[in-house]
């Protein structure tokens, strides 16, 4: 098997759950699997579970350590990608850990780390949604919202290893703070704080039926469906939150004049193409100039496996090179 | 003399004036000089006012056409830096115009063409302000808000070759067109408007007595002067510029982490560091993460000369490594 023939394992490394798969030189996935991360377990307890799912997911698809190439993580917050580093992971209560060297030593095979948002948007853009276009900026919609930025090609870092951080830039210059940035404006935490403040406040709504009234059980799937039926406080909050993506993205294509941006997300996929339209309608009314409406929105498309595709892909691509 | 050595010509084509200078292979001005644009002339009658120009300018530098090694030149509006066009320059009234196949033609040397704000943002990341960074933002505060990008050591254009565009990003997303774009809410032209505004419905402002009653004489100088003498409403009118400049580059920052913002245009040689200590406290309390808060903010240093300097540098770079 010629080198660039090798399989690559990618790790998508979360809070709540560890995915991982293995992927083949043609960019099949020969198999994937999952273990709940149980964080609280410490560092080193997670790097054994991590490599346990290595382990299993290699023997499912009938393989050795020795007949991969290398292997690409994805890791929750802030990392060094150039040292392997993570250098402060909230959800896993991780500071400064030096997770490539670990894997690397545990498993006897190359190792890139990066940050799971950079990790998923190189999966679109290597095999997904974003595939052909030299630049793109991904953004996903979840608790939060996060973002990353190919560029030339390149997943784009900067100085401080944090670009990429669309959720946290401001579209109300002249709001309190908490009520400015993006994430504030239009994360699905936001959209159901909102929905439940309304319902609360005797708003009508199909919600409070689907949710069995709990409202608290309010994930995207229930937005969707409340969506679908066309109830008028989901369509005005979701369209709200809309609103302020397809700013937040106008500002993004009008300062790097892109080709192309990935919306991803839970609530994206959720949602599917009304939710895009709703995106589009607003990009085009804010972005400058008016040649970058030939701008692309595509939706993710990778959906779950964006984080272990990007990853084996990202591994590909640095390891290869050195 | 080496090829290395050779000096190059600079141009910055304003709707106005043209400033063209000669740069040795230090980076000193052999020799600069200016003529009024006239673009009621037309293309080609300004061309042959950038011909005689230049030939006036390498008399005064004691040299011919086939002692330099080339020339760059900054254009206004929108340009194809890989053909050489100027797509299209509202000042100008041009479309479309093989600026750089033209003067070649005329004077015999290679010509590099870009549009005017990156070839000053080169200028100064090359020889000013932004030296010694990798990334770096522009952003020039005049009648308009321009903008301009150098990122990994390389001017950076996009798909449509209009990246830096920050003036026409959106700082309140939920107000009407016209009032929620930075350039809407912090371009000179807008400090102006306002303050007139303000006087007209009978805010005290020194501004009154320093343009002798004629509002309309209001620019950047007389705007200095009011703010350094301490006038009320020009330092409120001012600080909610600079409000919506801070917010706008902690916004670019965010997005891009970047290492350097250089601020310029008539009103940052005017106001000089107060300016920029105003809009470094709101980027301060605006960007993410707070790592951030390292990128340097400097204003322009070479002024006038940006242009220029910026032209002839730029053609250095891109006619050496052809």
């Amino acid at each position: 098997m010629a080198k660039n023939d090798k399989p690559y394992i990618g790790i998508d490394l979360g809070g709540t759950n560890i995915q991982a798969g293995v992927l083949d030189g043609k960019g099949k996935l020969l198999a994937t699997d999952r273990l709940k991360t149980k964080a609280d377990g410490g560092e080193q307890a997670v790097t054994r579970r991590l490599v346990k799912l290595v382990e299993k997911v290699l023997d499912e698809a009938g393989l050795k350590s020795g007949d991969v190439a290398g292997l690409g993580i994805g890791a929750p917050g802030a990392v060094n990608h150039k040292k392997g580093i993570v250098l402060s992971a909230i959800n896993l209560r991780w500071t400064d850990y030096p997770l490539g060297k670990v894997l690397k030593e545990a498993l006897g095979v190359p190792v890139a780390v990066d940050n799971d948002v950079n990790v998923g948007i190189w999966g679109e853009y290597m095999a997904g949604a974003g595939k052909g276009y030299d630049d793109l900026m991904g953004i996903f919609v979840g608790t939060g919202i996060g973002g990353g930025l190919v560029l030339d090609g390149k997943l784009f870092h900067g100085v401080q290893l944090t670009a990429g951080e669309i959720g946290h830039t401001t579209l109300r210059g002249d709001a309190p703070l908490g009520q400015r940035s993006l994430e504030n404006l239009a994360s699905r935490t936001n959209i159901v704080d909102q929905l439940k403040r309304l319902i609360e406040s005797n708003h009508p709504s199909i919600l409070t039926k689907l949710a069995d009234g709990d409202l608290s059980k309010i994930r995207s799937r229930l937005l969707a469906e409340a969506f679908k039926e066309n109830d008028a406080l989901t369509h005005k909050v979701i369209g709200q939150a809309a609103h302020y993506i397809g700013v937040s993205i106008a500002n993004a294509v009008t300062l790097l004049s892109l080709p192309c941006v990935v919306v991803g997300g839970g609530l994206t996929e959720a949602l599917g193409d009304d939710w895009i339209s709703l995106i589009r309608a607003v990009f085009d009314e804010y972005v400058f100039p008016s040649e970058l409406s030939k701008c692309k929105i595509h939706a993710s498309r990778l959906g779950d496996d964006a984080g272990i595709i990007g990853a084996a892909l990202m591994a590909k691509q640095r390891l290869e090179v050195e």
